[in-house]
C-alpha cells in the first residue's frame, strides 16, 4: 500500500511579485511526495548531485518518504530559476541546468517494485515507459507531461499514454496535445489516446476531470495569499493519488472526485509560501479543516 | 411578484472566430429580461428608436415581458459593433453609437412601481439612483456597472452602491473598483462599500459570490460550442434574480447559491448562439435538465 513517484528533485531559485527564494528545495517528485505523504507511504525515485543538502533528505524522511531510490551522484543537482509576473500560470524560465538529471536513468529498488500506485512526473516519455517495465502489476498508473515532450517526443509520449490509466496536464498542454482549443473536446480527445482518465489543471481556475461517463469541474480553493505557484500541479497530483491509494477504490468516480478536491486543497497549501515551506508546516487535521471549508465554498 | 429591469435594448453587430451577425437584437435589458422571464414576469424599461423592428417587441412580449416601459422615440436605436478573438472575455469595440440611448431618462410606469425586485443594468450610476427613487420599497435591488463608470463617475457609483443590496460585475471591474488584484480581497472590499452581496463574474471561469458570512465559488457550465459571449453577464443576472424572485427567499444563502447556478445555466444557453437565438428557443424543462447536468458536473 504505497505510491511510487519518479521525477525530479531540484534546487529552485524563484522570483514572484511577492518575494523571492534562492536555491530552495523543489522538483516535481519532491512536491508530489510531500503531498502524497500525508495520505500514504511514498517511495521516491530521483537523482541529485553531491551538492544536495543533507537537511532536505532529512526533511523528506521526516515526512514518511522512502528515499532509498534517491540516487546521489557526482556533479550538481538539477537547478531551475524562474520568474513569475502577475499571471502566475506562466513563469519565465531564467535558466534550466539539468546537471545530473540530464542522464537520469530511473532504477527502481527491489522493495519498490510492488508499489500499487505509480506516478510518472514530467520526465522524458521513454523514461516513463522504462519505469513501467520495472514495476509489477500496479493497480493505478498516472503520468504528467509538458509542452517540450509534446513538441519533441510526441511518438514516445503517445506510447506512454497507451499504457497509463491517467494523464494529468495543464490546459495549454491539453490544447497542444490534442489540437482542440475547447477543453471539453480536448478532454475527450485525450481519452481516445489511451488513458481512462484525463485531468486538466487550470491553475487558479481549478481542475477538469474526464472519464468515459463522467466529467467533473472543481474550482480552486480561494486564497488571500499566493506567494509562489511552483509545484502546485505536482502537489495536486500527490493529493489526488494519495487519497486514491488511501481509499483503495481506484476506479470509483466518487473517490476520484474526492481525490481531486484533496489535490486542490494540497495545491492551495503549496502556493501560499515559497518552496515546500507551507506544505511541510501543516498537519493532516489542517487538510481536513480546509476540505470542510472547501465544502462550504462549493456546496449548493 | 415581478422584476423591474432598466437598461439598454440595442441592435448589435458581432463577429467572433465562429461566425458573425449584423444588426441583431441585443442590449443588457434584453438579455436580462429574456432570461428572468423564464422564472417570473418581467417589467422592462428601456428606449429604442423608430428603426427598432416590431418583431423584436413581439418576441419580448411572447416571452412574458411587459414592454409598457419600452419607450419608442424619434431617432436611431443604440448600436454596438464588437469583435471577439479567441479570448472571448475581451471583445474589441468597433463602434458604440448611443443614438437615442444617449438621452435616456428612465421613466417607471405606475404599474411597475410595486416591482419587488429591481435590476439596474449597466447604465450611468446617476440614472441608477434616479430609478431607485421612483420605485416603492423593493425587497431586492441589484446593479451592474462597467469600467467607464468606475473611471469617470466613481462618486456617483459609490452613492448607488450605498443603496443597492447586490453588485454584479466582472473580475477586471472588481479589481479596478477596489484596487485589489486578489479576488477574495476585492470581494470583501466591495461589501465594505455598501452592498450586502458582491457577485464577481469570471466568464468561462465561473462566478464568485460574497456576503458577510459566506463565499460561494461556482464553475461555468462546460460547453462544446461557444459562438457569441455577448450578453452572458446580463443573462446570468436574469437567471439569478429570476430564481430569487420565484423562491421569494431573498436573503437565504442557499437560494442565492441555487440562483447563481440558474444564472450560470442561463448564461450557458446565451453563449451557444449569436444574439438571443438560443435563449429564445429553449423551454423551462431544458433549463431544469441542464441544472441537473450541472449537478453531475460539480457534485462530489
Amino acid at each position: 500500500m504505497s505510491i511510487l513517484v519518479v521525477g525530479s528533485v531540484a534546487l529552485d531559485s524563484i522570483e514572484t511579485p511577492f518575494g523571492k527564494a534562492e536555491g530552495v528545495l523543489g522538483g516535481s517528485a519532491t512536491y508530489f511526495a510531500l503531498s502524497a505523504g500525508f495520505f500514504v507511504p511514498v517511495n521516491l525515485v530521483a537523482v541529485v548531485g553531491a551538492d544536495f543538502p543533507e537537511e532536505h533528505i532529512t526533511l523528506l524522511k521526516k515526512h514518511g518518504i522512502n528515499t532509498k531510490g534517491l540516487e546521489i551522484t557526482k556533479g550538481e543537482t538539477f537547478k531551475w530559476k524562474g520568474k513569475y509576473g502577475y499571471d502566475l500560470n506562466n513563469p519565465e524560465t531564467v535558466y534550466t541546468r539539468l546537471n545530473v538529471f540530464k542522464n537520469f536513468s530511473p532504477k527502481i529498488p527491489p522493495e519498490y517494485k510492488k508499489s500499487d500506485v505509480v506516478f510518472l512526473a514530467n520526465i522524458d516519455p521513454d523514461l516513463q515507459t522504462y519505469v513501467m517495465k520495472q514495476v509489477e502489476k500496479p493497480r493505478l498508473t498516472a503520468c504528467d507531461t509538458m509542452n517540450y515532450w509534446i513538441e519533441n517526443k510526441k511518438k514516445a509520449l503517445l506510447r506512454t499514454l497507451k499504457k497509463v490509466d491517467m494523464l494529468l496536464l495543464n490546459e495549454a498542454e491539453a490544447r497542444e496535445l490534442t489540437g482542440e482549443s475547447n477543453l471539453l473536446k480536448a478532454g475527450k480527445s485525450i481519452l481516445a489516446l489511451g488513458p481512462k482518465k484525463a485531468i486538466i489543471k487550470k491553475g487558479e481556475h481549478g481542475v477538469l476531470s474526464f472519464s468515459d461517463n463522467s466529467i467533473f469541474s472543481a474550482p480552486a480553493y480561494l486564497l488571500k495569499t499566493i506567494n509562489d505557484p511552483t509545484g502546485a500541479g505536482d502537489t495536486f497530483a500527490g493529493g489526488l493519488m494519495g487519497h486514491l491509494r488511501k481509499s483503495g477504490r481506484f476506479s470509483s468516480d466518487s473517490e476520484i472526485r474526492k481525490g481531486i478536491v484533496y489535490g486542490t486543497i494540497m495545491a492551495s497549501y503549496a502556493v501560499e509560501d515559497f518552496s515546500v515551506r507551507r506544505l511541510t508546516s501543516i498537519s493532516y487535521s489542517d487538510i481536513q479543516k480546509r476540505y470542510y471549508s472547501y465544502k462550504q465554498l462549493t456546496r449548493y
